[in-house]
């Protein structure tokens, strides 16, 4: 394997960087950074018959015998196009400059687990299953343990004030409760849960279908720089690859692979949020939907996801965080529901209350004729009305009172 | 069986008035009619025991026999307390004095079907079931066949701009439909799906906790005409009774079981709405919720429902009237979906097709570096999306085309 002077040097100093900055040890070969840097450029992802023959044969090797082109059919079949393209030292710089690395699976940092979902061999039928080569990263969140309580924000481009709200709280409030934000850099929803993780504190991950040095949308430079510094922007894309439509499907499977949960906040009927969704189910994920009003078309994809049984129901976003943690870690204690001063009051007993005024005194005769219960007992549950605070006696029969069970 | 010569003569006059209203014939004898307005009012709803004493003896030995208290134990619970009450002529007369008649079983529009399911014996563990001993109406609707394609809209009486525009809207296209709206007569969602449906032309049905001849709430007095005069005001409580917090639980078995399908449209946390929906659902009507903005209270109950599956998702009122309609009367065309040009596309000529710009012309050679996919595969690409229509040869190399697949 050829590597410049120049290219070994600038290794030993991200290597270094790499050390100081995340405390990770120096464990990763420099061979094996340029030849990943090199794989990860050299296929379009995912690149399956590419990460069988490198898990085989290693990384080192495997880019030398691309480079040179011999490989197995499938693997000539997804490096021919760009085999000849060894941007390896130079990637590597142009990460650097921007504060950026390339994280290997040889990385104890690589979130090993998390992906093991994309594996293959899989039956899934997913467009984009497999897992990625090695990721490009820039920002300041350490990648270790980054994604052990992730959750994924996604959802419309065209959102309405209503999904910011939700999305933006949500961000929010999933790093109060301790856990990572995961989205795309898009408008709408993606954007707004962002944001409300970087007021937060973070981290909040933004998953790119493009290179990390690429500003996609380009208003959003500075968003994405903001989620940079309170976060990590991640990209399986060589830096300067351009976004395209089939990169954004690609890249949805590691949003929701990155994450133990995807929310979808809002979702037209065609959608790319509703496509992360799919996938996060397939790999076994759980998927939430967040209804909203049925006025909007912005509701369409949500409801759609909720009728079919592809997301459950995000009814409040405490609900999503206890869906999202690890087990039992969020168990909240259920809910109380407001109580009633009549709440403990057996059916007849209610009838009777309810046949008594809170001012006019009435007979037990009257009470009877009214709640249709026997006099007998009408006169019995009267008086366990009396002791139980909820009603009272006096010369002219009985009244109502109000908040008796509360007393006793 | 001692009644006035008064009383016998308002029935012939009743009887007459119904035939001529109504069309229906006059099988009802007038004893069974007092029988029936003398028990609906003795009993206080559901009397389980009564009804099934009635069911062995008939209504008019039933009736003769509580007056006189000679009944098994369990009716003599049921009826004890009122039994020396017979209002008969007298409840008759009030109700055809505000143009209300009573309705009985033995009455050919009996809407027996769709009461059957409230028949005991029952081990739903339902408050509330039971049918009616016989219905008090008022209104312009006929009985007959008034239910059969019967939707209730139900929901909180605080209820918000977003869920009062839901229920009007939904009252007035189950009209347009030709289905029947079914509520109660309270504040916030039972009036506004009135109301629509009262735009609509109506039906629209008003099923009270009260007497027929009672307002309540009080300010609904006017709409509740509007409701009778567009529809129906039905009631199983005889005329004068007054409203009680349980008769409304007892009443909302009847607004279930009128219905084919009842759709929740919003709900507090506790709200007489759920206690409608879960009966629908222990009677095995399809039940619905509506979603709406998880920062409004008023959806904590609808999302409640559809989280623990007692309601299904009412995306649109499009899906409710299919829901709710005989099955296979509404089925709709599925919703066709928003097209791509490159909808027809397989995986690689998407590829393909990205890496080409619709302005400047690239290479093939280019192409496949961009898209990653072997040169001899790209030429092949190229040369099907040009005959697709989404690519154009030029002197330079090629392009790309919006709106192909249209074309071809």
């Amino acid at each position: 394997m050829a590597t410049t002077a120049r290219s070994r040097d600038l290794l030993c100093r991200l290597r270094r960087t790499g050390q100081q900055e995340s405390g990770m040890t120096a464990s990763v070969g420099e061979e094996v950074m340029l030849a990943r840097a090199y794989l990860t450029r050299v296929a379009e992802p995912p690149a399956l018959a590419l990460h069988a023959f490198v898990d085989v044969v290693g990384p080192v090797e495997a880019a030398d015998r691309v480079r040179r082109g011999e490989v197995p059919e499938a693997v000539l079949h997804e490096t021919e196009a760009r085999r000849e393209f060894d941007l390896a030292g130079a990637d590597l710089a142009a990460a650097e400059k921007m504060g950026g690395r390339l994280v290997v699976p040889e990385d104890p940092d690589w979130p090993a687990w998390q992906l093991l979902c994309l594996a293959p061999p899989t039956d899934r039928g997913l467009r984009g299953s497999g897992q990625p080569l090695g990721l490009w990263v820039r920002g300041t969140a350490e990648v270790a343990n980054l994604f052990d309580r992730a959750v994924s924000v996604v959802g419309a481009r065209t959102a309405t004030p209503y999904g910011e709200y939700v999305a933006t709280e949500l961000g929010h409030q999933l790093i109060q409760a301790g856990m990572t934000v995961v989205s795309g850099a898009a408008y709408g929803i993606d954007a707004a849960a962002h944001r409300g993780a970087i007021v937060g504190g973070g981290p909040t991950v933004a998953v790119l279908a493009c290179g990390i040095d690429i500003a996609y949308p380009a208003p959003h430079g500075s968003l994405i720089d903001r989620i940079a510094a309170a976060g990590l922007i991640v990209s399986e894309y060589a830096p300067g690859v351009t976004p395209a439509r089939h990169r954004f499907l690609v890249r949805n499977r590691l949003i929701a692979a990155l994450s133990s949960a995807t929310v979808v906040v809002e979702a037209g009927d065609r959608s790319g949020a509703r496509n992360t969704a799919t996938t996060a189910a397939a790999l076994g994920k759980v998927v939430m939907a967040v209804p909203g009003p049925i006025t909007s078309k912005m509701s369409v994809g949500c409801h759609d996801l909720l009728r079919t049984g592809g997301a459950v129901v995000a009814g409040s976003i405490a609900e999503i965080i206890e869906a999202a943690g690890p087990v039992g870690a969020n168990l909240d204690p259920a809910p109380e529901r407001p109580k009633r001063d009549t709440d403990g009051l057996g059916d007849q007993a209610l009838r009777v209350h309810d046949a008594l005024n809170l001012g006019k005194h009435k007979y037990p005769e009257q009470v009877a004729v009214d709640s249709g219960i026997p006099l007998d007992r009408v006169r019995t549950l009267l008086i366990e009305l009396e002791i139980t605070g909820h009603a009272e006696r006096g010369d002219e029969g009985w009244r109502k009172l109000k908040g008796g069970a509360r007393h006793v």
